[in-house]
């Protein structure tokens, strides 16, 4: 602790490294221009006089704690993570550091308010959370710029970054039908999350075009063990589908587990299988899930860039970034006989749009 | 941003509350007692004013950020997304936030150093990462307490919690003995890490403890690709290993594809397998995976309570916590005809200790 010594400032370091006191305050600010050569003269002078530059300080002169909260409620499901990792890396890059805001498991309304007035986050990514109007309201007057990933909102103008969630639900309705299939199941995800309501919308609208009725359906709400139960819900009706999309993956790999394993069903001979979001587990060969991707790294980049100009320009305008992906397919549906490509090691759904 | 108007204090909070001024500094200070029905009082009051409790500039009063920082660098393999969330949830209960810190991919020295400096954190919890004796020194010299989480270090006097790393390499070893397998393999993580240099020698000297030799020997690094890569090299050998143990999960997951899918080995008929840390994917019944577990509740509870005692008491003398793990048996691995029994719907080999 250094008890009893007066803690090093920054005209200390400046003057043991040789250079001017700014220099040593750009050498601690995130994206500062500095000459690679003073940097190191600074870094050096204060490893050995153990300054600490004093990064809440200063985010007290700049009315900025280049803390950027990021929420997220289901580390379960691989894409979860894999963002995480890829947006920690990205807003580092922008001199940001991500502070993790988990919800509590069932408390009820906006967990997180408390948090991010009492951090005061510059800025607020909510992946795999609902953003009440209480929290999108609160937000707004402390002047904290919202960005939703993986989701959107009606209730709120709020910026967004999501893949194709409605053209994906879409191309794997035409995949499917091109596969000739004929009894179609939907596994949801959380009943009010956009992002499986525009995915299932995008399946159903698919499915209409090529003249079949609504897909058979069950409730999985992103869960392994709900949509395990779903599973079962669906492959035990008389009219049992011979093709099933889940709302993502992680969904799609609970309901292999039970069709083989409970059903004795072998995929995609008598059932196939999409996912959503092309995780790394789609591409275990115990699955070799077709999927829809959500390409990981452009979504982080966009999100990256929009909430650091939320922030820079307050008054910029809402935006909602769409990503594209594609549909990648693997062993768990039938190959139809055309409308696919092979790229980089993977064969694209390619075959005529039907929207 | 409510331009132009003054920003509402504390006072202004109490006064709308009909609350004294401290009832409102108790309503925002995490861990600390008030009552349910006051606490309403003021976080309406609070919300109807715009009111931002300003932990930052408590922060340099208390000279505390109560922000802890967390390093992990592999978000890919499950068990770290589970410790993360429930780490997250764990210090959030003891009035901390989490602040994650991801190591730039093959950044040379050091990475985390500026941020642990300019952050200010409270404390350092290194998982998954290891601690150079720079950082060590660094955060002695500033007060910062660091704990390593499924790691420990000979460089340096630090705190630790881990899992039974060399008990279970040795479990492992009596139960692949027992279920009468003579060739032996063993897939190591990153070979500097302790964590996997602890369950090699528990497992080798497990084996020796029965008469075995050395096991053949690959490098996995814990990631999917290069335990894929390890995976080949042990099995395309002329004495093909008969069992083969795993580092973690995720690599024994990587290595059950490639026996499978590329050499048409069954599992466990023609080859056993077992991982370490009994994550979800181990449970997955397309691998029904033998794993010794390493129980995640209580080694996040104890490192929660460790950390938060060395902040609070400084000159506490380092610990190091072992959290007792099983050997949890499922179909990856032959039955042995004894030595294991059934309990809440799990089987736990018990059979005698080679220790």
């Amino acid at each position: 602790m250094n008890e009893g010594r007066r803690p090093a400032t920054s005209t200390d370091v400046a003057r043991r490294a040789g250079v001017s006191q700014s220099a040593v305050s750009r050498a601690f600010t995130p994206g500062a221009s500095i000459a690679e050569e003073t940097r190191r003269k600074v870094e050096e002078a204060a490893r050995a006089l153990g300054y600490r530059p004093n990064a809440i300080a200063r985010s007290l002169t700049t009315r900025r704690s280049r803390i950027i909260g990021m929420a997220a409620a289901y580390l379960q499901n691989q894409f979860y993570p894999e963002v995480l990792e890829a947006m920690s890396r990205g807003l580092r890059a922008r001199g940001y550091q991500l502070l993790l805001l988990m919800p509590e498991h069932g408390r009820h309304a906006d967990p997180l308010l408390e948090e991010v007035m009492a951090w005061q986050v510059d800025g607020l990514i909510l992946a795999s959370t609902t953003l009440s109007s209480a929290l999108a309201e609160q937000c707004r007057q402390a002047g904290i710029p919202v960005l939703l990933f993986n989701r959107t909102t009606s209730t709120a103008h709020v910026s967004s970054v999501t893949g194709e969630n409605h053209r994906g639900g879409q191309r794997i309705a035409d995949l499917l039908v091109a596969g000739g299939h004929r009894r179609f199941g939907f596994v949801a995800g959380i009943e009010n999350s956009s992002t499986s309501q525009e995915r299932e919308r995008g399946f159903t609208e698919g499915l209409a075009r090529h003249g079949f009725d609504l897909p058979a359906r069950a409730v999985g709400s992103y869960s392994f063990e709900a949509a395990s139960a779903a599973a079962r819900n669906l492959l035990a009706r008389a009219d049992r589908p011979d093709a099933i999309f889940c709302a993502n993956d992680h969904m799609a790999i609970a309901v292999a587990e039970v069709a083989r394993h409970e059903f004795g069903l072998r995929i995609p001979e008598d059932l196939a299988l999409v996912g959503f979001d092309d995780t790394a587990p789609a591409k275990w060969r115990s699955y070799a899930l077709t999927s829809f991707s959500q390409p990981l790294q452009p979504m982080v980049d966009a999100a990256v860039a929009l909430v650091c100009e939320m922030i820079e320009n307050p008054a910029a305008p809402t935006r909602q970034a769409v990503v594209p992906g594609e549909l990648v397919m693997r062993a768990s549906t039938r190959l139809p006989e055309s409308g696919w490509l092979d790229r980089d090691g993977q064969r694209i759904w390619r075959g005529h749009e039907s929207g």
